[in-house]
């Protein structure tokens, strides 16, 4: 009796345990595609700004780099191996060497969370120069890991 | 001649306001419905821990809250008069009722501001009703605004 509920249990654990992972590889690629949409407004406005095509905004820019921390984490985990086969602009190399892959995330997760310090100074000069390391470190991983449009 | 360069001022002031306004609006509805789609992977799996259907972790409730409390506040711009005839699920009602519409725009983002506070308390009953509260949130908006899948 005690081994058969324990054999339940441990039947719900995996059933569990699979349910978590069973998110479809398209709904990942959807959720991480949409990451990149939404980095596609903030980023771009920080870089008009920094360009000097949009008047500078304070406010905006630690607006602007506040989403861009939460988004910086949100689509690593969409990366999945399952992901693979489905068609997206993900180059193989995302998959097939993972340890650079994660070295490019992390580099431009750092260099958003020097924006978010950036930001807080309130320093104009420092605050675009921060958003054009965010924006090498943005090109520095598309170059590598995403098919040109 | 200082005339002529006052009118070219104004007249590249108004460009310049002209490009901050012409996003086009099939880019702002994809905009938002990004925001969507990310709310649909944190507010999904807090809703599962919410009824049991995943184990409850307290670290990930918190990460999740703090994502959505970004989120929560990022598609609103993107319900620009603009957008009204591009093809989505956004009701009329968005349009011609806006009063209503950020009147419930503002109660959820008041909850998810809640369940971040409940995260930070770290208390997994208060955590989970605040859960609840949002889902409310989420639905009371989505009844009057969104046309039903």
């Amino acid at each position: 009796m005690r081994k058969a509920i324990f054999a339940t249990a441990l039947l719900f654990i995996m059933a569990q345990g699979s349910a978590l992972a069973q998110v479809k590889p398209e709904t990942l690629v959807k959720q991480r595609q949409a990451v990149m949409t939404l980095h596609g407004k903030y980023m771009g406005q920080l870089g008009r700004m920094a360009q000097g095509r949009e008047p500078y905004n304070a406010s905006v820019a630690a607006r602007n780099a506040g989403f861009l921390d939460a988004l910086s984490k949100m689509p690593w985990d969409g990366f999945d191996p399952s992901t693979k086969d489905v068609k997206s602009r993900a180059l193989p190399a995302v998959f097939s060497d993972p340890g650079k892959f994660k070295q490019a995330a992390d580099r431009y997760q750092g260099e958003v969370a020097k924006l978010v310090a950036a930001t807080k100074g309130g320093d104009e000069a420092t605050v675009k120069s921060a958003i054009g390391a965010v924006g090498k470190a943005c090109a520095g991983c598309h170059d590598d890991f995403q098919q040109p449009q």
